[in-house]
């Protein structure tokens, strides 16, 4: 008799395939589960392979719509940037992911959901917290934190020998020194050789974006529109997308050629290590800086304060740590949405050798900028002497605070 | 008889040279001073044209130590940026400026201090709270806010036709139609055709970088080492440099030829108003990357979490608004020394036509990152199934939140 | 000819009775205005006193509802404090006034609008910018600020001579040694023997609050019930009342009897200098602990985090420093009032002798306590071993830190 | 064979000496450690128990000075509380008891140490972070969360017939239907009845503090005097007192009198459960409320609103969670000590029937308050003109916010 159904996150993997076999095995039936958020996959395959392990279904979902459109756009309106450098490109794509997987497991009658992800890493905390949050009662398998699992296959060569043993087929190309986790945000690259932080990633390991020395040596001009801090129209020299999947995807690929968007960084992970990875999002880059550029046209100086200490700072945070779906990150995400109300124009950009550059930016609707009232050249309906006043009333607390330090003997004049 | 002694920042230009002009007129001693902040400038014409105007000294200082090591370098330490973009290279120089000036205003035993800034801008606001704050009694002239002035010189020709008539020499290259400010840390553009926000610079604007489109095809690899988060040592194909001054001008030399280090944006003056400013700042840039990176390898996360949104937030915004000599500076400085205390290590970084590029990373004396804790496959000194406890109390909140949403009839797992 | 029609701030005392006379004198048509914000008055004899001085017109509006629903009941639900002891009563009723004293200069045809408060204070900063707000082109005119009336009128005794000549009635009761302002949210006392910070408030200066020494012996037992945050009833021994402004006066009364919410602090005001000031605010203060209390029960710990740090700090600075009108405190009350979604159910409350006491709280709809799981006694749904995992996790990162203690050779033991 | 030596917190009721009985069973040598925080206890009635049940030794230490100075005069310094609320009592005591009982188990050459903490509660997670970042390799057993103790010691009764069995003496008097932990800075009430949050407490319940209803007729006026925000001396009308923990017990006598400094919450756990508390502070409410009113007088605006805002508030979550030994707190606490440098003076206080009240306070030292310029009547060294200009310059970036609002058809004059 069956333990009951699982649905299981599987990617066609050796990891989720022995998984996979291993449920089974167990007493359970598995649905199969992956998520389309625009990876390069042979989805036929994986389909194939899910069935002839013995999966029950093996159900792949198109996500790049929501993807893009649920959790990419709000990061760009949000500026989000984990620890000043990581565009969150994972981050991004697990609430998605796991969303989906809880629709399909409710649709399929599972009661459990189980995916591959190891016991050191983020995503098992950002799947796993999706899933309790979105249905409290269901069971997670995580058969890399079970002594069960985990003990008897110690190692790779553990897996290999499981799956000849079980026929379960291993692609036979050599395994890359380092792991790799793509969607459209980003292709995330950690682990193996990249555990020495100071070994330079090799240039063959970037998979969306070119080598900024091989990118082309003409640049490429773009316009990004936005309303509402939402990209709504990409002009570039071949033409004009206001779609947003397919805006995203040519800003990928316009990033791609001219190879912008690498960072390699140690970051801190939830569970309180540090780790390396590397990570190439050209579209986010672009985006991101457009939208920056933006608001510094048409934001409130003190919003914008508000909203980069606290909104952007909590919900980058939130997202690492897999609080997508939170009371905080809701909270915050209300206040993101509220700021963005009026902030509409468009931003020129210039793409080349690794960089994006703002080579301007209007807006027909938003005014806060004004040439006139910003010229040193004119005074209309301005009174320097306010200015005189205006000094004069911030410097009655910080006079104060010299004549303390004189008191105190110390001379604020000296070096 | 004199109405007392002035110490006026002078510049040679020809608004501080009416203005001294002026001054004398008014019935004042007038003692210039210039602050040689590495800027390119005739330190010999200045003090030539001063006098002859009619100054009783013309004082040059050289205050490109103090200003790299007090003022640029704790930018370094706190990743100043304001606005998410601007490295504050103007409002770094301000306090070194002001300070040298209020050394000299005391030893020439002045009563007023007077400069020639403009009722619209930043700096004015900067040098007078310093000024205010290092000597409380001190008295001020800001002839561009006094009526007298303003009224009598509504343009530019107007002071054209007093400099004539006075005898006051005017240097006959065309003013640019921008304005410029240049020290060690960055040149600032603003002004002119620069107020058109949607107005690309002209290529021949930049002064600190060359155009990245015209750098050279072959990229020059560094290595910055760090103690306590200052930069003590530079390495270049060229050699090794240890002196603080010394290493940051080479990197403004390096970052130069890569052009490295131009940004364009509209910002938010303290005043309320929006302005565009360009800003090229190759040593800060190289140097801001280097400490960023850095940090992620030895601090805690939590304390730079608290230093991003507290001190790094703060710290810049009190800079740009000429708050350094403040309570709350001094308050928020001395927490960023305390975090600084083990930001040790070194940083190898690729210079590239327009960016630069993190290789890698090490420290000989940090270990909060560790290869083999990192490590996906190893499990030694770590049990998984904590991590089942630990997604299991992190969730028992979220699942509250999720049942309240049931009962809200909201279905998370729609998309 | 007239300069042009005023509408002055008139409060039928002595300062602007001069100003409104000296105004007409200046030329100028006057428009009086009174706000109703519930303080005690002789409201007729204030509209003849300013109709015998020769204002056109002496408008006087009831506030009290919107005073209480959109200021004072918002700062319930943020909790609001100034400076941890302040609970903004005068703040609190700015806006309102000016709002309101602008919709009768926009009806009454002015050009511009006067008041009568000192050039040192917070209140005129608060008035104006929220006349400037309201309508940018509006003028002001701020005799304390006008050199042409304040040389003139340097004292009392100028001020008292000046009514006399011009037959301006003044009331004979021997001033106060304080200044006071009252309204529904509080009566505000400083000035005067004040201002030496050191001197106990005579017995007799507290008007809204009874001597707790001279309160009842017997306590008295109320239920406040809360929606979205919002009071929305008030049970007492005496009856329930849900109208906001009787529920608000009632509890005044009560607090009046019992003597609570006195402060009496030395506080920053916006303009920089410190200064003393001693309110009784009964209803806000009871209301305030109810609604703070309430939250425990029903708000999530991140959000309520997030609301004190973010929300309640700034509202509460904003509003003191007279940003009511302000994109920054549209902003925080945006996300306040998200906040306030499930603030729902009753408290339970005691007045005695100066203070107010919880006596128990409990909501109907709302679910996040649960006794059952929060029971020490209790493990279902609760596995004691996740607890284990949760501190193995959280220690990770700590180990890290103790081990660099003791390689700093820092005895962590040691007290 | 011994499997090694356990440092047990003994507290000499039924739960720890079952645990220690039990301990004994599984084959460990067990030294007991109890800490003297204030507790009334029958000391050498818990040595002779806990040898006579077969502990090695019963060693107990007096940290009352440790405790107060250490922890308790930061937290005053701090400002320090808990959701608004709660003056964290037993958070401040555990960083203490879990030091010097680390101290033991190092001195005695202990291999584990051991407690009686619940499963669900705050203070394991305290206890043990503090036991993991003081000594990493320290090994924990935590009964309670051990399903082979937990389960066999299903309910209070097992605990009963256990001790019974094993001759373990049990106190005869009848348990209270709450739990209670005591140390000098309060009396915490919690479980049991008081699950139900609308169950008011017995008036027998309250040990620290009497009942404001029962309290004197006649107030008591006390002074205390601070140097660098640390209270240093109390004047009461009995005398002087200057030691810490003298000054501590000596405001504990007066409040427990007066009946200051109960409060009853519904707080938020660091697991995610909310839990009803009920404590009486008598000392520490008295010591916030005076040295809070006394940074009103000394404490610059800005650097108090920042401290509140990041220090206040971190600080005191940070040791609610158990996160004393933390990087974090270190570097808050840096900051705060920081902040307490000029914060000198003395405050006149009046405890009565409940509550304190100020009655005034001074310095002798500082100068950031100054009569003289906060009054209203007086001009000199101020410029009413000044606060034109500070106000005009404030209104440039809210006017442009007015005139978006007329674009948006909003009315601000409207209510």
């Amino acid at each position: 008799m069956s333990k009951g159904r699982v649905c299981l996150a599987y990617s066609g993997g050796l990891d989720t395939s022995c998984i996979l076999r291993w449920l089974l095995e167990e007493g359970y039936e598995v649905v199969c589960f992956l998520a389309d958020v625009g990876q390069e996959e042979d989805w036929a395959a994986v389909e194939k392979k899910a069935l002839s392990i013995g999966a029950k279904k093996m159900i792949i979902e198109d996500l790049q719509r929501e993807f893009v459109e649920e959790l990419c756009f709000p990061a760009i309106q949000c500026n989000a940037i984990y620890e000043g450098r990581y565009l969150l490109g994972t981050s991004l794509a697990r609430p998605v992911i796991a969303r989906a997987q809880m629709r399909v497991a409710q649709r399929e009658g599972c009661d459990f959901v189980s995916h591959g992800c190891t016991g050191k890493g983020n995503d098992q905390v950002r799947f796993e917290l999706a899933f309790y949050t979105i249905q409290p009662s269901i069971k997670i398998i995580a058969p890399w934190r079970d002594p069960k699992f985990f003990q008897r296959f110690a190692g790779r060569n553990d897996l290999l020998d499981y799956a000849a043993h079980a026929n379960i087929p291993v692609t036979s190309t050599k395994a890359k020194p380092w792991s790799m986790d793509a969607n459209l945000a980003h292709c995330s690259y950690e682990a193996g050789i990249l555990e020495n932080p100071d070994q330079t990633p090799p240039d063959d390991m970037w998979t969306m974006t070119q080598d900024p020395l091989s990118a082309p040596d003409k640049p490429v001009d773009v316009t990004i529109h936005f309303e509402k801090g939402l990209p709504v129209k990409l002009v570039t020299p071949e033409g004009k997308l206001t779609d947003s999947v397919a805006l995203f995807k040519e800003l990928n690929k316009i990033g791609y050629v001219h190879g912008i968007g690498r960072v390699d960084i140690v970051e801190n992970r939830f569970i309180g290590l540090k780790s390396r990875g590397c990570y190439d999002s050209p579209a986010m880059t672009i985006l991101r800086l457009a939208h920056l550029d933006l608001e510094g046209l048409v934001l409130d100086t003190q919003v914008r304060s508000l909203r980069d200490q606290f909104v952007t700072h909590n919900w980058s945070i939130y997202l690492y740590n897999g609080m997508y779906f939170s009371p905080e990150r809701e909270f915050v995400e209300n206040a993101l949405l509220f700021s963005q109300r009026r902030v509409n124009g468009e931003v020129r950009l210039r793409c080349y050798k690794g960089a994006a550059y703002v080579l301007g930016r209007s807006s027909a609707t938003e005014k806060l900028y004004s040439a006139e009232e910003a010229s040193m050249d004119s005074l209309d309906n301005f009174s320097p002497e306010d200015t005189t006043g205006f000094i004069g009333i911030q410097s009655i607390r910080l006079k104060k605070y010299g004549l303390q330090k004189v008191e105190e003997g110390e001379n604020l004049s000296r070096a």
